[in-house]
């Protein structure tokens, strides 16, 4: 267990659960947005979750979709699709010993970019905004794995 | 190498490790029901998984959506949107020699939860069941990013 | 931070290291072509992507969805079903010391049945070229995952 202590000394690992921590809750947010929208609008996807506004055929036309709840949505698998790779790639980025500031870099760009992706989606601002911020938060991650694989491949 | 043995000598990281693969283990068979409704009920999304039910016009009404095959997809979907968070904050928490028994609270009522959103989701049990199993799951995430939030910020 | 260095000169975790960069690369890829497809065939989600394009009711009209769009949308979307659980049951399969060997053998089966699986689903290549590239894939997580329970498990 001691050696475990290792890792809470290691800086830029603290840094990346620092900032992985944020970027996780921000994309569990998401979640609570959804529901918001989906509760005041009253736009559900199963049948048992309107059964309280009625029953039979007047519960139905709560099945419905919603422009506000799909972009939410969108917002939020969009966020899986780029959180995640950050959290894989920027875990073993932690770990391959990188210069602290170059990794403190990485890691403020991206959590930056997708906190301002997450605004630019749910207001929306018109593009480019979401554009450049999603490009910010790709090419951060893609610059952590050319890293990884250029010094440490093994194949 | 040697450093690693002590990995497996943390109680709470095995524990983590476990309950991890029980729960990545239960979003795989997400994967399977999926396929198991679309080849019953002869729904597909793709037109070359109906090929061999006819050719041309004949195989395009197989190109449909289904409740059942919906249900099992957003099942999923929430799965994702759930269980890579913990696993996120998760490992994290492990790793910040958090108290045992906190820990395994943690770790067991989460995967509680989550086994018994599925069941409620698909069975599906009327509300508020799916809506409490997903609250409690989300909760206990949120409590293990809130520790490491507390303890260990490091911006 | 010396213990750290250790990880790097675990082969097994070096080699999962690489083969995940090369994964989550690949996965990444899927968000290019998905706006590779949105641009030159102008199929857009939201009213603020195809401003450019008119406005008002001319805009609209690209407001659609699209064969391939969609095509291109569910193969990322198995990638992170599929790619998500390799990530969390390969971590903790490559810290729980097993023969370099085996692993080398789950990893790479791994990438290659992901890198076929992707080839099969852009094409698309006629079944059963997708689907048993999704089953090594999944058998390969799963015989990691079979494995981890059998030697550590810890509830």
């Amino acid at each position: 267990m001691t050696n475990l202590n290792q890792l809470t000394k290691n800086e830029v690992f603290m840094a990346f659960a620092s900032y992985t921590t944020i970027l996780i809750s921000k994309m569990m947010f998401m979640s609570m947005a959804t529901a918001f929208y989906r509760v005041t609008r009253k736009v559900f996807a199963n049948p048992e979750d309107c059964s309280q506004f009625g029953k039979g055929e007047n519960a139905k036309k709560y099945l419905r979709t919603d422009d506000r709840v799909e972009r939410v949505r969108r917002a939020h698998l969009n966020d899986l699709e780029n959180i995640v790779p950050f959290i894989g790639i920027g875990l073993l980025y932690s770990l391959s010993d990188p210069d602290l500031s170059t990794a403190l870099l990485h890691f403020r760009l991206f959590v930056g970019a997708r906190i301002y992706h997450t605004i630019a989606y749910l207001t929306p601002l018109p593009q480019p905004n979401r554009g450049l911020a999603f490009f910010v938060g790709y090419g951060t991650t893609f610059s952590m794995a050319y890293r990884l694989l250029k010094n440490n491949l093994y194949l």
